[in-house]
């Protein structure tokens, strides 16, 4: 197997720099969009054969470190009691939102055997892979699963989140724990399952200051890295926006921190400690670029984390629609050419 | 007159830190909103009576210390050629974007007299303030214009904006530098017609890597700021999840440096370097939260801050519509009483 990516979780040497990239099974790719053409979002998740065959898309197709289980981290809020869709351009829509304390009550405390479907799809992707590289599972953040369940979607300001968290502090701490103890089983069923790492997504919270992400954030995403530690498996602790906030990221736990690329790397891993491994930092908007300028980024990534044991290449965050998937190729060779030991 | 804030501005001692807050003249007040019931903010804008009025409102209501003139960042791009509209609710769209090469060379140097009702206005509102507390210019940063006028609008990935740089660098820099030069001259001709500071917005240029800032943006600022130097005013140099970037905003020039909340600001402040002023950084949704928890928030900046000359109280981003209004006055209050020397 090729166990790049699971060395540099644990900063052992490596050959190469192992390269995954967030969001490398969508719509940039038409394997991809001819799966969606006849299933929705929801559908391919749910339908373990369909989200194995879209995890392994990229597998074959780009040189790729590790695969990473399609899902989306919005899964565990429906069988809580909210009523999930996803529209079309506007991305997901939540009808019953979370508006107060009696609302936080009502969300059920699921035990994970309604996600299921996600074991399952791990189980079968494994297979699959027939150890190729290894399966990443994956679960959203208490912070981030909070955000889409009190906004009902997408947010720019997340000022309904914050004014719930600012006037209502127990109820926040309710749904915050409820929501921590939820993605704390599901992750462990993944790993039980065969995911060898698991990345907790907490894509919006670096729309918190440092003070407000040490009080309503850090203890439950604590809780979470810390209910894992029994499995040994690594963690991946990601978030973007968060160059104010990456030491506190790491105090709430993950062997590895996601970095984005409003921070050069060097600073972000000095600042984290080297004793953890970091993952990033390629702004996903360089893979529109013409091929010298995506090189000279993966060459300033490659030269500012210095060939330290635990450095994983990553975007700082999703892969983008429209992406060109020959720079996608492109990206995960120079990665490992410009890396070579 | 009441010059707390040009002091802070030159890190001179002062009794209290002063305080004033972006976009204190808008929506959550209801003598703006009477206003804007019945002319659009174009007009507010290019009426040099309702700019000094709107300006004033805030003063008048509550305890800060600096008035900022009434303006948009956009005005400039008007006369530059592009079409300017604001939308209900959709905010700025400019319907003939600059999308290459020739768009940008046909865009015109203007030299400001098409803006000279700016300069009317701040005439008017010196007058009108009567020296109470000093009058702040300002206009958008090149990198933040060129966003809306690559994207025409608002923008959350700027993917089309970030394209444009990586595939047109040669374009991209003309363009920045057409807007630099516009910029210096429009700023410098606030300042002849009596702003007694500036501040300069780059609101969102918090999306770029620091690799990227400082390839296709820094210079371009230095340039205003440089050409500033001999008008003697102090200069704000703002932005927003700029965590990553501050160091190299600093660079780049400005006596103040905007810090948003997304970084502590004793790290911020330690990072940029004693030697230069700092403004910030409050959540602006903070304000929506109880009185006894925007105290906390507001002890732990000036706290962080720890009375060193040189801090202006402000919010990391502007005042945010629906904003309480009793809680814009508390917090200008609690900013002077709980910083008393």
């Amino acid at each position: 197997m090729n166990d790049r990516f699971l060395k540099a979780c644990r900063r052992e040497p490596v050959d190469c720099t192992p390269v995954w990239f967030m969001r490398q099974a969508g719509r940039y790719m038409q394997e991809y969009q001819a799966i969606r053409a006849k299933h929705s979002i929801l559908d391919v998740c749910k339908t373990p054969e369909l989200a194995a065959q879209v995890t392994l898309q990229p597998i074959d197709r780009f040189p790729l470190d590790a695969a990473i289980i399609f899902a989306d981290i919005l899964l565990p809020l429906e069988p809580m009691g909210l009523s999930l869709t996803f529209t079309e351009g506007e991305g997901p829509v939540i009808k019953n939102p979370v508006r107060d304390r009696a609302a936080v009550e009502r969300l059920k405390s699921i035990d994970g055997d309604e996600l299921r479907y996600v074991e399952e799809a791990i189980i079968q992707a494994r297979k699959a892979l027939t150890g190729k590289v290894p399966l990443i599972g994956f679960a959203g953040a208490p912070f981030t699963l909070a955000s889409y369940a009190i906004e009902g979607g997408s947010s720019r300001n997340f000022i309904t989140t914050k004014q719930f968290m600012y006037r209502e502090p127990e109820a926040w701490h309710k749904l915050m724990d409820k929501l921590a103890r939820v993605v704390t089983g599901y992750l462990r069923r993944q790993i039980r399952a065969g995911a060898q790492a698991v990345q907790l997504f907490d894509s919006w919270v670096g729309c918190l200051s440092p003070g407000d992400y040490a009080e309503y954030v850090l203890p439950h995403v604590q809780l979470i890295f810390e209910g894992l530690k029994r499995e040994n498996v690594p963690t991946i602790h990601f978030g973007t926006g968060t160059s104010g906030l990456l030491s506190l990221m790491k105090k709430a736990g993950g062997t590895v921190i996601g970095v984005d690329w409003r921070v050069h790397m060097d600073e972000a891993w000095a600042g984290v400690g080297h004793d953890v491994a970091v993952q990033g930092n390629l702004d996903p908007v360089v893979l529109f670029a013409p091929l010298h300028e995506i090189e000279r980024r993966v060459e300033d990534i490659l030269r500012r984390a210095a060939g330290r044991p635990g450095h994983i290449f990553n975007l700082g965050h999703g892969i983008l629609p429209n992406t060109p998937v020959e720079n996608v190729a492109a990206t995960a060779e120079l990665v490992h050419k410009l890396s070579q030991r």
